[in-house]
């Protein structure tokens, strides 16, 4: 019986990770959940998984989930402390690290200080601090499984060889919505249109990042801490079929893929039960049926995100996060119709060219560097705001 | 250093794994050759490696042999005892075992009996004696290593997981030649067309196989014995492109899978040094050149020798080396223009079913039942000559 603690127990993730929970009830039981404002949802799954301990946004809505599950034995605690309660809960083996953005990483710090495995959904975590987490990690003896389809699919093919062996590490993206449109035809993109991802149902800001390959870069960068290879060695390959999740090619020239349906019930699993693998978790591939994968090179000139993102890998330190959180706020605006889609690259090239990395020594040191490249970010939409093509 | 005993050292696989030896001479060394006729080759070969120990077919080849190298310090043997004094040589950590056919049986089974690693090519040792030759393997603890690509493929993918947790070994076949061609147009087929291989360049009678998918019938039945995995957990993907070298898929609904450029250093090399992969082996695999990858069903109505294979591992004892044996003979003729491609099957069909299967309880047995159906093969076709369709 495996003990559980979910960060963002109400997202999309979170919820996949309980109906798992709920598929294989022998194998798991919920320790501690921790959602933001989701309190209806919350209740449900409370009364439904009857973890020892949640967290919610505020106090406010600790107040209600109190008087709501009265008769109910939980503990009920709020904030950021709430959130670091749930991350360590004492009784939890792993941390399902869920919660969306740069919130998750003291939370998910916490849970790793505690020598909780975790499995982690969260980008900004490796992202912004990658190198300390994992430093962290070995130094505590806590696991980090990954929970993101792409990197599941490595951690799985790293499986057949020594990481000495490892020539590269090929990271597949499904090149998003906007694929085979010109340069011309990229700069007149709706949000509307952007939002249309081919393969997976995500968030909005995630199917903006996929559709930029801006996601793509960020999990290059999670890669490059998480499995301990160089940038150099990590390379990404456009498959609009989303089929082979990824692949690491071997120096002996072995090429191994890790293939399945769109389907965040599997990495899930496989993160929460590896190495061992639970049946029919994920739906049944059938490759007769899909016919045809195919593989093209990215078009980093059309899709600079990606470029930047190695740029900002390979200038380190802070780098990372500001790219990041440059990224989050240009989204943002495009999202609401402020920007132009083109200008959601150059708005992040002008905050990575504006910020000087320093080494990210604590959390503390990536969250500045965040929360300044989230004011530079701003400030270049608004002083910039015309000279940005925007509509 | 390894020290490397080869039985068919003047073969396409016997070659290739001594061009490997020569690739990394920190790390190989020959102790023993086993060829048959090509003296000359064999001559080089005990030139360049130095083997103590070398065996040809007979008795005059091996006096020719013996004047020829009067100068070198090696002991010079012949026929079946001399394949087993190389199969089992005493300072041998493994064997490569790829003399064709069932010539290769015996030899290969002293090498386990010895205790020594095997690297297996040759398909009749698993395909005649699978069920003996693993248990006898367990027993001695001397480890088999696949060198066939789909089985070294299917061997790496079973890295990433446990036996309990597979759902199915899917073994990846090109299709042959004739994947397109209609059931009428098959009959009409020349041994010149069928000895076109769109993918791999190999011998003969591996051609004419993989034409009519029995080659990868014999195939399935290898999987079966080295994999320990029932029948009904095979499965058959025709795959044009041959890149896909084959694939696990899991019960979570992973599929891992294994790619590669068509190569036989990679899975050779891989045999000799597993788990460790030495550098630049294969060329190297550019997908966004292959472009794409397609699959589809094996139609078993035009390609019914696929049936056939499943049918005989599923019947037991003696059928698979009657199948193999049948389909030998049938091969033989067909490439002499003496019966019709159809009447490949016909024959096999015809054999297997004149055969009624015993328990294979010893190499005897299996061979017992190979000669049987040879000569069961060889009246079939004298008998009905007309009636199977030959032209």
């Amino acid at each position: 019986m495996k003990r559980i603690s979910i960060l963002g127990s109400t997202g999309s993730i979170g919820r996949s990770t309980l109906s798992v929970v709920e598929q294989f009830p022998d194998r798991f039981t919920v320790v501690a959940l921790a959602a933001g404002n989701n309190i209806d949802l919350l209740e449900e799954q409370v009364r439904r998984f009857s973890p020892a301990v949640v967290s919610v946004s505020g106090e406010a809505q600790a107040g209600l989930l109190k008087k709501r599950l009265g008769d109910v034995n939980v503990r009920i605690f709020s904030g950021l402390e709430g959130m670091i309660q749930v991350a360590a809960a004492d009784d939890a083996d792993i941390t399902v690290s869920a919660i969306v953005g740069t919130a998750g990483l003291v939370p998910t710090m916490a849970a790793i200080r505690a020598g909780k495995q975790v499995a982690l959904a969260n980008k900004e975590v490796l992202v912004t601090a990658g190198e300390l987490v994992m430093a962290e990690s070995r130094s505590r003896g806590a696991a980090l499984f990954p929970v993101d389809s792409e990197h599941s699919a490595i951690f799985q093919c790293l499986q057949a060889g020594a990481s000495k062996d490892v020539r590269r590490l090929i990271l597949t993206a499904s090149g998003g919505p906007f694929r085979t449109y010109s340069r011309k035809d990229l700069e007149a993109v709706t949000p509307a249109q952007a939002l249309k991802h081919p393969n997976w149902s995500m968030g909005k800001k995630i199917t903006i990042d996929s559709a930029t390959l801006m996601n793509k870069g960020l999990e290059v960068i999670e890669a490059r801490w998480l499995f301990g290879i160089p940038p150099e060695k990590i390379k990404v390959l456009v498959h609009p079929q989303s089929i082979v999740h990824s692949m690491v090619e071997y120096q002996d020239g072995a090429v191994v893929a890790q293939l399945g349906m769109p389907d965040m019930k599997g990495p899930i699993s496989y993160a929460l039960t590896y190495p061992e693998r639970l049946a029919d978790v994920s739906p049944a591939l059938d490759l007769a049926r899909v016919g045809a994968l195919t593989f093209e090179e990215p078009d980093t000139d059309r899709f600079p995100c990606l470029t930047y993102a190695f740029d900002a890998l390979k200038a380190g330190g802070t780098m990372p996060a500001v790219l990041s959180a440059a990224n989050e706020v240009a989204v943002g605006y495009f999202l609401e119709g402020k920007i132009a889609y083109g200008d959601i690259a150059r708005v992040i090239r002008s905050t990575m060219d504006a910020h000087t990395q320093t080494p990210v020594r604590t959390v503390e040191d990536a969250l500045r560097a965040d929360l300044w490249a989230r004011g530079e970010a701003e400030r270049i939409i608004a002083e910039c705001g015309i000279t940005l093509h925007s509509r």
